[in-house]
């Protein structure tokens, strides 16, 4: 982004350091990177189609030419390379193996098209080296200047929903309230959403990824809104849900229960503890009401460039957690034919614990 | 989505019909749907995690508890199977095959890693059978109801494009511009943006892709606006270059050889000849102005539940044109340092040749 404080040489050109220290701890000579995440974070490349080859001595972006002036303006310590037939072409140019080449790279990211061609152009040199999630084990840790901008997102999306705030009544509907929040967080200097901002309510609040639709809002109803922004490239991500009216008793208990697990969640971070022990303390909280069914889906996951980023504070993930995380928790319970709630924030693990970087109320609003 | 038509448990049975008929041609007993849009088009489901396997008798959907309440309202003619452990596990649960299973499936839209994990689970009793752009094959010619929505989307943007006419003028922000014209979209009824909204001004109009910045549009200066909609699931995509002042001879040529290499690609277009013809088309409009240098991308592209479909309108596709075919025509020229221009309409093809879609003017506005 043009007007990103964007990616120092000096940033990228440790950021590659370490990624060769881990590669070469694999066994490989390289490292194919095919995730535009990845490629963002290791170069500064914020176009729709790249890849990146990290060698032991150099780095080398690989994109087409409807890139060329802006991979000029915007790569720092890699070297770039417009190619004309497609990446695959322009790689297998590149890459001429005097001796076996030992590549690195993400299964996950890599498609069997792509693999196969790759494998045939080079047939016999090529050995394939599984390196997942390598690169992202060093997005998981942000620098400060990172998160500096975390925050910042962070604090954007919580103005923009107190903001939207009173919007929110009957006879609005979702997709307008979706538009107007999403207008705001561009007007507050947001580069675009983190994703396509969710506003369900009524019993459609029970669809966990609901997308918002031409639905009215109702009195007595609950709403979810789920909204993130990107700032300087880095995403946020907050829900809170609200309550058009005078709530029953028994919703305001299952707004209470969710409260309660959020916090419980937040109490269990702190740096050397697993990612599933965070997950269990929320679901132990929403267990002990009688909620434990309702909870469909993981506790929260990392954030940053991307809105999904490892961990995932989930049931089966060992990772520990470090300072410099940062991480959602959103607990939710979900009900069908009658509506659901769900409250998140994101917090960066300190040496303390979880430390909130968004900042919105989270008393059950009934408006 | 709760507010389209969506889609006719007739239309879904033909459509895997005709899937069974293609899949079968190619020795396979079965398919894989991996990519959204396809299971999307075949079932109507629209979250964001599913894999589709379509048998010769029937067709069932994965996916997981967050879609279930979701998928038992959308899904027609498949049955649903929701599965906790990952697509993979609970795909690998229901291929019990007792004998060898021929598998067809999309290489483009698979990973290394999926791929790796069902081979190694089914071990020996599993043949692949590359399929590559079979749904999209199918998706690529629209029926009556599918060009119905999208003339709406296409209007709908082309709307959206002349309101938005008003608040182009120095000082505003491509961010501010890019946030009022999908605001605009969706208060008329859009589900969203086919893509992130290009506000491209100045020298910034020379980058083909660009996005929106924090930059002030300036008084003589060329900006690019690049917008689509989505509406009942279809793409919209509309591309006008503007003027802000009066701009000078060079610019106004241009302009004009934009305009005109649009014109040669529509002219073009007709059932039976092949994508690259059109692009042909175009190229040589521009050449013929010692400007087919400055042209860096394809002509157009197919256009549906995607905003980029099958076919290419690009040197290398020889995808034969047909009736019912949506396609974008799209030239453009980018000078480095200096701007660029690209004219975009859709356009559908007819047994008389494009249709337009879109309806915005073409005249080189100066604002």
């Amino acid at each position: 982004m043009a007007d990103a404080k964007g990616l120092t040489r000096s940033v990228a050109e440790e950021r590659l350091r370490r990624l060769r220290v881990l590669f070469s701890r694999l066994g490989a000579d390289a490292l194919l990177v095919t995730h535009l995440p990845n490629i963002r974070y290791l170069c500064g490349f914020t176009g729709s189609s790249a890849w990146l080859l990290v060698g032991l001595h150099q780095s080398t972006l690989f994109t087409d030419s409807r890139y060329t002036f802006q991979s000029r303006q915007e790569v720092v310590g890699s070297k770039v390379r417009i190619v004309k037939k497609g990446l695959l072409k322009g790689l297998q140019g590149a890459l001429q193996p005097s001796r076996r080449l030992r590549l690195a790279y993400s299964p996950l990211e890599l498609s069997v098209a792509d693999w196969s061609a790759l494998q045939a152009a080079l047939k016999g040199r090529l050995r394939w080296v599984d390196a997942r999630n390598l690169v992202e084990s060093l997005r998981a840790i942000k620098n400060e200047s990172e998160l500096a901008d975390m925050k910042a997102a962070a604090l954007l999306i919580s103005r923009v929903f107190i903001k939207t705030l009173p919007l929110i009544r009957p006879s609005v509907t979702e997709l307008q309230l979706s538009s107007e929040i999403e207008w705001r967080m561009k007007q507050e200097g947001a580069e675009g959403a983190s994703f396509e901002t969710i506003v369900a309510s009524g019993v459609r609040s029970a669809w966990a990824h609901a997308r918002p639709t031409s639905k009215q809002l109702r009195k007595n109803e609950l709403v979810v809104l789920d909204q993130g922004a990107i700032l300087r490239g880095y995403c946020s991500d907050l829900t809170r849900t609200v309550f058009l009216g005078r709530p029953s008793p028994q919703v305001r208990r299952l707004y209470g229960a969710v409260l309660e697990a959020q916090a419980a969640a937040n109490a269990a971070i702190r740096p050397g503890v697993t990612a599933h022990s965070v997950d269990a303390a929320a679901r132990k909280a929403l267990g002990s009401r009688g909620l434990g069914d309702y909870f469909t889906h993981s506790t929260g996951h990392g954030l940053g460039i991307e809105v999904h980023e490892m961990p995932r504070l989930g049931r089966r993930d060992r990772t520990i957690l470090q300072e410099g995380m940062v991480l959602t928790v959103e607990p939710g319970v979900y009900l069908e034919g009658f509506g659901g709630i769900r409250i998140e924030d994101d917090v960066v693990v300190t040496s303390k614990g979880a430390d909130d970087l968004t900042d919105a109320p989270r008393d059950f609003l009934q408006l």
